[in-house]
């Protein structure tokens, strides 16, 4: 339970910044050498390494370096964790907030 | 644009965290005042109050104080963006890898 929950805290603060997003949906054409996935960043390469670590961190990203070129890949298949919280609960708990408010206009309309 | 970027920005920063994620499953069960929702937390109440601030300023939660009672209240529609972030992108990225993996089957099969 601990680790689902630390899964998830990692997985939403990954998703929680603009170059990260960017990169993924970069990869999501396909693999992608460290500079040329770094170039329409105006960052220090350092900074965008470390955006590349957290991203590796998560599982959302594998990386594999032959001879001196490091090429990114995608590995989508950890965000489904955070794809199920939010997708159970926010349906849930829109369900529950109609069923309020049809509860209360029939009240209001016995009322008057 | 960067709006939009922002709005996600918050938007999972303020999920990436298990106290937060933790309110927001409390008050899918309905509006709860701020003692009685602290309380599972073993947490100072400035630091909870904290948490609740991140929520309320992503538009998450709503809150009104009656009296001298604060009661906090679930805003579900702002996580629609998330979701459909996450959405769109992991069954794109999903079945692009799947139909590269059957490629690579298929190059495989031929060279054999």
């Amino acid at each position: 339970m601990a680790n689902q929950s630390d899964e998830l805290d990692g997985m939403f603060q990954a998703l929680g910044d603009p170059t990260r997003r960017a990169v993924l949906e970069r990869l999501g054409s396909g693999p992608t050498p460290v500079r040329e996935l770094a170039e329409p960043f105006k960052m220090a390469l350092p900074s965008f390494l470390q955006h590349l670590r957290v991203l590796e961190d998560r599982g959302l990203v594998h990386s594999q370096k032959v001879g001196r070129v490091r090429t990114y890949r995608l590995a989508p298949q950890p965000l489904k964790a955070a794809e199920h919280w939010i997708v159970t609960r926010r349906a849930h708990w829109e369900r529950r907030l109609d069923q309020l408010d049809s509860y209360l206009q029939e009240l209001k309309k016995q009322q008057s």
